[in-house]
């Protein structure tokens, strides 16, 4: 079924639902009903007294289907704006969204299916028999404000999934099941990775050792490769002054996601929202041969953007996050766009260690500039032909997976995005690889050229994880919290059987330590059954019952997460196999 | 000679100064001239038109000995205001003086000695002839307000040293010599470690790779060794919101080095001046027993704390800087003291590891509480007494080389101080390791004890080598920029003989490359002897010059950092040795 058709099916879902409410709930009022991802939702004001809860939403479902049967036909009815009002008298909502569209239309246009009639814009099936009700279910309930500002009334939203077959509205289900068992939120909590505090403040996670032992494994692995293919890292301050901003041009583009001045000796910092100016002040301290570009100047560096507190999500969206970032100084645009593919280069060797396949769980986005839009647009129409032309010769010559987005560009230039599907299906873009022509001619970045003379330089952006609380997120869901062996907090637990083997496990435990093997010991006053059940719910990826043979130094029977059968082995190849794994991050 | 008969001296050393600056530059206006470490010094504004040069000081050094050798005694005499001002009637900022301090009392003292006259509350030699005219030198200009406001008018401060032994002025003199060839803000420049921007803002220093290279080595030795003995390094956000710092008590007491308020929402968000309150929320997300205790945690902490611009000094002072910061969470006193053992011997070894020896190069302070100063001492008599008495007993046990200091505690408890010397032969504290009587009850932070009940937590503050910009100001200073190898930014550098031996130069780096060693290459276009005495002023431990015999794989010939002789060895001798030696931290 094609994208317009479902989406006029699930409009029509939208007013079934509104229609179904009234019949059960006769008084309520009516907000509004739109469609979105997967279904369509509907804000209602319930009469005085009466409360739903989820175990309603049957009911209001199987009379939706009731009246679907009916075979209604959508009929269009033209009116004016004093006939919708008299209309919707009783619909207070209504009649506010009819004083607004007034502005723009004398005329406005009712929907009536059988029963019910809606004040609506069109886009409907021509029967309320067309929408396929197995592929219907309502889904949830939550609160809303009405228009989405916390000053107005707070409104019950009920939302909707409809697909065009049974079979697709079960895959859905299915996926969100699974979504909700690897929701990072909920992991992190289960895994003890991280938490948050009232009295921190929302959107500030606190990492406990455990979380923070992934993120640095994750950290001194991007930062080793990063070094490895030629980059600076280097460390620069979380404030600066507003100047710097206003140098750069970011100030009025990004003032909205920037958090207020801070006032020091009459002079204004701010958190930075970004890394670039000052990796380019860090440039100016000396002059530079084109002998030293490209130069690859690379920070794991902590940014501060406004975020809504609505808007914050776990680890999603935070208002601080530390992104593992780069400026690419280059001496010209073939240097640029080499530089870019070596940047999509480590990117694939990234991912590639996390499993994920090129094409199928992640992809490019190519962002060309918008030529019309002169704020979104830094006008240099040269400069953007050879860019986007370059990157996309070299985006086709590496054979890589990508699409043009027209429009989607950076200010400053086009940008490669990179995309992935997190587990509710949804595709995002990660992070970024960007084209500048702007801010080396802001920031007078230039070098001395081989023939004696000064040029101006070329610039790159780019991230090759993006943030590290955004992929932490990720790859929580992504490995279901059994993260490989490198990454895992604990990598091995030792279980003694009984009170009178926890001093032989302390000194496997101090051996396994001393080869920088990450061990726990559970000497907890527990069976050893439950004890073992305790590190598989914790994703443990080896778990050594210790007694008296293990004790001994005859073979271990070793339990290996997500297998059935035990390992056996000598500790020594235990020992062995581990450090292995862990070197090669498998 | 005693410090107060020297005092007496160097404070008459002040006058004959200004006495001397009358006669050659009549008209001038004194201001004040007081004795400082090491000397003294007096502030003057000069006659319009004169315009002093360093070249000058000789001729007035001069002069103030000439007069000194006049031996003019020193005769007090007390008289009325109105005679004072009447005596100073042509020294508007004398005049300014009187004013104050009649305040305070209706007569004053006026000092003679010869040939000048000042306003002085006394403290000075019998009589001019004691003044070690050897050990005097006249030692600097310097810029200073009227003062110390900016708002005030600009005077010429002379700078004066003055010992009892023309033996000591010489050794400080030479003391000063190698400080300045030490000081981290000049080797930072030279070494390219750091660098500030004016735009980024004063106090801020930023990193180059050279400079992040030795942090990022000493982060992950600190981290590795702190994990090593049991602590779990956390990650908690730099910013909070205000009722965290109120919730612990830091805010009235802090107030002042904390930074304004960022506003989001409504709500007040501060950059944490402290890490102590995110460590305890993280501890509160969920109930703990005594096994788990004694609780390390530990986080390199990104603090930020006012400084007055005036105040901030290359790395020494900033206004941000990252703490190598830990709270232990303790079930008792003992368990407390036990654990602050423990965190002194963390820092005996690291100083080890910079060859730095207790008792002469560092040494403690025990900072006891000062109970009859309410606002620095929190209310616990008993507790203190416990606490102070174990803490002494301990330091005596571990025969630590330490002094008591009453009224140096924190509010919340008594402390112990790391005392070092910095090149400039200044005692300083570079951190502390404190105990905490009052946070627990703040936080409500408990534990449930083995007798099942809920107690009340100890808690230990400690850092295990200070702050990181702090300490590499230190380190920089202590090597004098010669960093040992596993902390050099670059460990090896190859020189090509010719244009030829290039590629061949270029090979071997990726040999060293790939197994972890930092190598350079210097294929600039200059003859071999430049490149090593450029190699050689940037500190680099091994120079190897490749020509045709290195490529072959004959024995190569290596230049060693401070040495006259070359060293004779294969590569892959020179390999094992050089990843050896970074592995030993030697």
């Amino acid at each position: 079924m094609d994208a317009q058709k479902l989406d006029a099916l699930r409009h029509s879902a939208a007013h079934m639902l509104a229609a179904a409410v009234l019949e059960l709930y006769p008084g309520t009022k009516l907000a509004i009903g739109p469609t979105i991802e997967n279904g369509f939702y509907y804000d209602f004001k319930f009469p005085d007294g009466v409360s739903l809860s989820e175990n309603d939403l049957p009911k209001i479902e199987e009379k939706m289907k009731e009246i679907a049967k009916g075979g209604h036909e959508f009929k269009r009815k033209e009116v004016t704006v004093p006939a919708a009002k008299d209309f919707e008298k009783d619909q207070p909502f209504k009649l506010e969204l009819i004083d607004e569209f007034a502005k723009e239309s004398k005329t406005l246009t009712l929907y009536e299916s059988g029963p019910f009639t809606d004040l609506c814009r069109g886009g409907h099936a021509e029967n309320t028999k067309e929408i396929p009700l197995d592929g219907l279910k309502l889904q949830k309930l939550a609160g809303a404000y009405w228009r989405g500002s916390e000053k107005n009334l707070m409104l019950t939203r009920i939302y909707g999934l409809l697909f065009a077959t049974k079979k697709e509205l079960n895959e859905h289900l299915a996926m969100l099941e699974e979504a909700k068992k690897r929701d990072h939120k909920k992991l992190g909590k289960e895994l003890d990775l991280f938490t948050f505090s009232e009295t921190v403040g929302k959107g500030l996670p606190l990492w406990t050792e455990k979380g923070a032992t992934i993120r640095r494994e994750l950290e001194r692995f991007i930062v080793d490769e990063e070094i490895r293919r030629g980059y600076l890292h280097v460390r620069t301050p979380d404030i600066a002054k507003l100047d710097l901003y206003k140098k750069s041009g970011h100030y009025p583009h990004y003032k909205d996601s920037m958090y207020a001045p801070i006032v020091i000796e009459e002079e204004e910092f701010m958190l930075r929202p970004m890394t670039c100016p000052h990796h380019f002040e860090l440039y100016l301290r000396t002059p530079h041969s084109y002998r030293e570009l490209p130069m690859r100047i690379a920070e794991l560096a902590q940014l501060y953007r406004y975020e809504q507190s609505g808007e914050l999500s776990g680890l999603q969206r935070v208002r601080t996050f530390c992104l593992a970032d780069a400026h690419i100084i280059c001496a010209s645009e073939e240097q640029a766009v080499a530089e870019i593919g070596k940047a999509l280069d480590l990117i694939e060797y990234i991912a590639g260690v996390f499993g994920l396949v090129h094409g199928t769980e992640y992809w490019y986005r190519f962002s060309l500039g918008d030529r019309a839009n002169s704020e979104k647009y830094y006008k240099n129409d040269a400069g953007w032909d050879k860019a986007e032309n370059l990157l996309r010769a070299h985006l086709k010559f590496r054979n890589s997976h990508f699409v043009e987005a027209p429009g989607e560009a950076a200010f400053y230039g086009p940008k490669v995005d990179i995309q992935m599907k997190n587990v509710n299906g949804k595709e995002d873009t990660a992070f970024t690889v960007q084209y500048d022509l702007c801010m080396p001619e802001r920031f007078d970045l230039k070098y001395n050229a081989e023939d004696g003379t000064e040029k101006r330089t070329f610039v790159v952006h780019r991230s090759s994880i993006g943030a590290i609380e955004r992929i932490m997120a990720f790859l929580i869901e992504h490995y279901a919290g059994a993260f490989p062996l490198w990454l895992s907090p604990v990598q091995v637990v030792l279980t003694p059987v009984s009170e009178k083997h926890v001093d032989g496990a302390k000194k496997l435990m101090e051996e396994f330590k001393k080869v920088g093997i990450r061990v726990a010991i559970d000497d907890a006053d527990e069976s050893v059954g439950k004890k073992v059940r305790n590190a598989a719910k914790q994703k443990i990826p080896y778990i050594v019952v210790v007694g008296d043979k293990e004790i001994a130094g005859e073979d271990w029977m070793i339990r290996v997460r997500g297998q059935e059968d035990q390992m056996k082995m000598s500790k020594a190849d235990f020992v062995a196999k581990v450090l292995l794994e862990i070197k090669e991050r498998v």
